[in-house]
C-alpha cells in the first residue's frame, strides 16, 4: 500500500509533458498543507503543569512584553531646544558700597543656553594690570634667595613667569610677570555675598519634536497661557507644570542645603522627561520635571574625596590711563544643566509582529521544559517516548526498500 | 513487536562496559536526528489559505525586516564635532550715528559652538552706572507714598533694590538701588535695526566618527573643494551639499518671515542627517540637511498662548572718570541649534541570525493560525483532528504495559 | 476503532448538563497536553551532520548572544554633567612687552563647559573704533576709481559698509565704515605665540548617573584622593584614572603635531567612556579616556581639500576719550569636545527570556536546514518523506466517512 502512494507521483510527472508538470506543482504547492502531528496526552499531572507553564508564558507575555513594555508600540526620541531666562536681583553692601547684581551680572553665559551658572559668591581683586610683583604668601612660591626663583619657570599652578628675583623685604615670594597684585583667594566668603539669588527665578522654554510621528510640543502645554505664567511658581504636587522655577526650591529639590551650595557652588541637573504614548491625544503629552545633584553635595560620601564646589574665573577689561586693566571675580556659582529625556511610543505594525514572533519563540521553550518532564522525569516516561517517537533503524546500508519500511512502521 | 525495541537498549547497557557505554551514548546522540512528523493535507481550500498566508509572512520578513529594514545590518551612532563661522556686516543709520556690525558684534557666544545666537534687533541702553534712580512708569512699579516702597525689598522683576523712597515729583515710581538709568525696554524698535542679518551666511563646519567601523566623515565631502566653498551658497535642489547657508535662506526654509523673527527673535533648528548604508562605498555617505522652526513662529497656534521670541540681556563694562559703566542691549536674535542625528549600518552576521530567527518565530504564528483554520473552522475538522493528534488514554493507574500500548496505536 | 474514539466525547457532551459540560473542558483543557510526533532517524550522516548544526547554533546562542553579548543583561544610559578647569600660565614677548597669559585670557568660554577652546595662537587688533578707512590692501577689494566701490553695498567677506570713495593715493581700496583700522590677518605668527600651551593642564570632572539602577559614579572614582589629584598626569598606562591632562599629551595622543595645530587651531575629542557591568560591585565601574583629532590634521587627505584649522574672533571693549574702542583678537586654538559615552548592564529576567526565546527561534533554522538535507539531498530521501509525513487524499468532494479516515491511516 506504501509502494503505490509512491509511484503514483512518479508516474504522473514521467508521462505529462512540461507544462501540465509545472501545473502539478504549483497545484500541488497550493492544495497541500502540513501541520505537525501530536500526541495527545490524557494525563493528570503532566497536563496539569504544563497547561500551568503555558499560562505562565502567555501571562509573561500578554502581560509583560504588551501591556507593561507596550511591545506593540515603536518609540522614537525628540530633537528639542531648550531657552533659559533668569530674573531677579541681588544685593551686596560690602565694605559700605552698594552694588546690585542683575541678570546680565550673575548669569554665564547671558545668551539663555540650556547649561548656565548662577553667581552665588565671589572674591573680586579690582585694578589688575600687567606688571611684575610678588606671588602669594603660600608655602609653595616661598623663597630665600633669587637662586630660589629661576627665571622663565612658570610653576604650573602659580600665577605668572618667575622674573628670578625673590622679594626679601616683604612676603618672602618669589617675583612673577603677571596680571598684579596676584589673586588672594584664599578665604572665601562666608556666608555666600548673595545669599539672595535663593529668590530668583528661572523661565524654561523648552520645545521637543518627534520626527517620525510629525507631533510638536512645548512645556508651554495647553492651559499653560501668559496670565498662568505671570504669576505661577513650580511646586511639585500644586503647579506641577509651571515653568518658571524659585532657586531656592530648585536646590531643595535636589537634596542640598542652599547656603552650603551658595558658598562653595555646585551642580544641579534639571531633567525633563517626555514620556509620551501617542496612541492617547497629544494634549495627554505632558513634561515631568527632576531635579538631580550633580556634584557638590557636602553630604555625599565623595566629598572627603576630592574637589568640593563649582567656580571659575572671569574678567572686565577695561582701559585706564592708556593701560589695560581688569576686574577679575572668582565665580563661585550653580550650575544648572537641562536635560532632555524623550521617547514617543505610538502602535505600530512592525514591533507587535516582532513580539509576537519573539513570544511564539518563549512558547517553544515552555512546550521543551514540558517535553522534558514528560520523556524524563515521570514513571511512564518510555511509554510516552514510544508515543512521540517513531525510530529509523540504522539501515544505511540497505536500499530503501519494501521490507525496512515495513520494519519501521510496525516498530511504532 | 514494540517491546523488542525497548529491551533492547536496557539489555545492551546492561551488558557492556561503562567506557562502551559512553561511546554508545555519544554515537546515539550523533547517530540519530529528530524531525517533527507532518501531516500533508490534501485540501484545496486549506492549502490555498495557509500557502497565501505563509506567502505573506515570508514576504513580510523579506520585504519589510530584511529589504526595507534593512534587518541584517548591525548600527552606530556617531561621535561629531561641530564648528560654525558667520560671515557678513551689519549696518545701522541710529539718530544719525552710522555703525557697522561685524561677526564679533553680533554672534553669542563668538567661539563657533554648535548652538549660537545671530542678533537681529537691539534696544541700547548706554552709560549705565550703580546708584539710585526712580523705577520705570511702569502700572507695576508706580507708588502714591514712601510707604509704597518698603526699604530692601526687591521685586523679582524689578531692576533693582528699593531704597524706600518714593520719587513723587517725576515719574511716581519706587526709587531703587540700581544699575541707572534703569532700561526702557516697553518698545521694540519696528522694522528691526540689523535687517540686514538676512545677508550673512553661516558656514558649518561638521565631522562625525562612527566608532563600531572606524569610519570618518566630514561634510566638506569629495568635490566640496576650498574653490567651491569660496563661491557656493547653499540650495536645497541645486546645492545641497554646499556647508555655506544664507541667513535669509535658513529662515524661509523654517516656515519663518525675516521681518518678523528679526524683530522679536526666533529659534531655528538645523539638522544635519548622516544616515549612511556603508554596505556602499563612504563617498556614498553625505549628509543632509533640514532646517525646522523651533518656537517663535507667529502662525503657530501656541502663539498666542505665551513667551514668544528670543531676547538676553548683554552688557559691555568700561571704566569712566574711575567709575565702573556698562552699555546694556537687550538682544533680540535668532538662535540657531545645529543637531548631529547620525546612525549608520553595515551587514553583520548577529543582527541577520537574529533576524532570521524571529522570522522563524512569526512563521510559527501562520502555522497556528492555519492550524486552527483546519482544525476549528472546516466542516471535515473532525477529521483532521484524528489525523493530527494522537490521543493517550488516562491511563495514569494502571502500570505501563503491552496492552496500553497496543491500544494507543490502533486508535490512531 | 477508530470511530469509537470520536463518538464517546459527542455522547459526553450530549448527554450531560451544562455544568458538568464546563468542568469537563476546563479539566479537558488542563489534563491533556500535545507534544509533536517525531521521527527518529538512525542514520549516522544525517544525524552527525544535524548534531553538528545544532552544536553551532548551541555555541552561537549561548557564547556570543549571552556570554560575548551579555544578552541576558538589560542596559541603561547615564544623565551627565562634565566640568573643566583650565590650569597654567602662558608668556609672550612679542615687541619687547613681556605679556603672561592666564586662564581667565585664554579659556573660551571662562565658566568650564564641556566644550571650549585654548588660545595658542592670535593676531591682535589693538585700538579700533567706528569711523572710515580704507579696506585691507587685498586684491578683491582694490579699485582704480570711485565707480568700483558703490556706496551703500556691504562685501560678504569684507569689514564694512563702502562709502563711494575709492582712496587712490595710498592702498589704492574702498573706503568703508568699519571698526577702523581693519584687521590684517593675512599673516598669521609662525612658531604660534604660546607654544608654552603645550605644558597646561585640563582637569576634568564628570559626574554620571544610571537611573534605571539608581548608580551614581564620577570619575574621582576609588583611590583618587585630593592627595592623589594634586601630584598626578594622565599617561594611558601608569596613570589611566588620573584626572589632569597635560595639553601636550592630549594633542599627541589624538595623532597631532602640537606646533601645527598651535599655529591655525585644530579640534580634539576627549571622549570618557562608561561601559559598566553592574552584576559587579560598583567600583568596577571606572570611565576609560580615550582621545580623537576631530579636525585640523594636516596629516589627513583632505587637508588639501577645504578649510584648514579653528579660529574666532574676539573683542574686548573700552571707553578711551569717550569713545568706544575695541581690541580685536583672531583667536587660533585647540578646541576640546568631551563626549561621555555610557551604557550600563545588569542582568535582567525580561532580555534573558527574549534572548532564550530568540535563541529557540534560531534552533528552529538548524531544524528546518536539516530537514532539507533529510528530505531532498539523501538517497533515502523518499522513505524519510514517507516517514515524516502522512498525506491526505484530496477528498473535499467526499463527506467525512469511515472509509476515507481508513485510507488515510493505511497509507502510511
Amino acid at each position: 500500500m506504501h509502494a503505490r502512494g509512491m509511484e503514483r507521483p512518479s508516474c504522473l510527472s514521467r508521462s505529462s509533458k512540461m507544462n501540465s508538470y509545472i501545473t502539478n506543482a504549483l497545484s500541488d504547492f497550493f492544495f497541500k498543507y502540513e501541520t505537525p502531528r501530536q500526541v495527545l496526552v490524557r494525563n493528570r499531572r503532566v497536563g496539569v503543569v504544563c497547561r500551568l507553564i503555558q499560562l505562565g508564558v502567555l501571562a509573561y507575555i500578554i502581560g509583560w512584553v504588551f501591556i507593561y513594555e507596550k511591545g506593540y508600540q515603536s518609540t522614537d526620541t525628540a530633537v528639542g531646544s531648550v531657552f533659559t531666562k533668569m530674573k531677579g536681583v541681588g544685593y551686596t553692601k560690602v565694605d559700605g558700597e552698594e552694588r546690585v547684581w542683575d541678570m546680565v551680572d550673575y548669569v554665564f553665559p547671558e545668551q539663555g543656553d540650556s547649561s548656565f551658572v548662577v553667581m552665588t559668591n565671589f572674591i573680586i581683586t579690582k585694578g589688575q594690570k600687567m606688571g611684575k610683583c610678588p606671588e602669594l604668601a603660600e608655602s609653595r612660591y616661598l623663597c630665600n634667595s633669587n637662586s630660589d626663583c629661576e627665571r622663565g619657570i612658570i610653576e604650573r599652578t602659580g600665577h605668572g613667569h618667575m622674573t628670578g628675583k625673590c622679594v626679601g623685604n616683604t612676603t618672602k615670594t618669589c617675583e612673577v610677570v603677571a596680571w598684579c597684585p596676584v589673586e588672594d583667594d584664599r578665604k572665601i566668603p562666608d556666608p555666600a555675598l548673595l545669599m539672595s539669588a535663593e529668590n530668583y527665578t528661572l523661565f524654561i522654554k523648552n520645545s521637543v519634536t518627534f520626527p517620525a510621528y510629525g507631533v510638536k510640543r512645548s512645556n508651554l502645554v495647553e492651559g499653560i497661557d501668559n496670565q498662568y505664567i505671570k504669576s505661577c511658581v513650580y511646586d511639585p504636587t500644586t503647579s506641577p507644570l509651571c515653568p518658571i522655577f524659585r532657586l531656592g526650591d530648585l536646590v531643595q529639590l535636589s537634596g542640598f542645603n542652599f547656603a552650603t551650595i551658595a558658598k562653595e557652588g555646585g551642580a544641579i541637573g534639571i531633567v525633563i522627561d517626555w514620556t509620551c504614548n501617542l496612541d492617547y491625544d497629544q494634549s495627554e503629552c505632558k513634561p515631568i520635571y527632576t531635579f538631580h545633584g550633580l556634584y557638590g553635595n557636602p553630604n555625599e560620601t565623595d566629598m572627603a574625596r576630592a574637589s568640593v564646589g563649582y567656580n571659575f574665573r572671569y574678567a572686565k577689561h577695561y582701559m585706564e590711563d592708556k593701560q589695560e586693566k581688569r576686574t577679575l571675580l572668582k565665580v563661585f556659582g550653580i550650575r544648572f544643566d537641562i536635560i532632555v529625556r524623550s521617547v514617543a511610543r505610538k502602535f505600530d505594525i512592525i514591533p507587535t509582529l516582532t513580539a509576537i514572533g519573539s513570544g511564539v519563540g518563549i512558547f517553544g521553550v515552555a512546550t521543551v521544559v514540558c517535553d522534558l518532564i514528560l520523556l524524563y522525569l515521570l514513571p511512564k516516561r518510555e511509554f510516552y517516548n514510544n508515543m512521540k517517537f517513531k525510530v529509523t533503524e540504522t539501515v544505511e546500508q540497505e536500499p530503501l526498500d519494501e521490507f525496512s519500511s515495513e520494519k519501521e512502521v510496525s516498530k511504532e
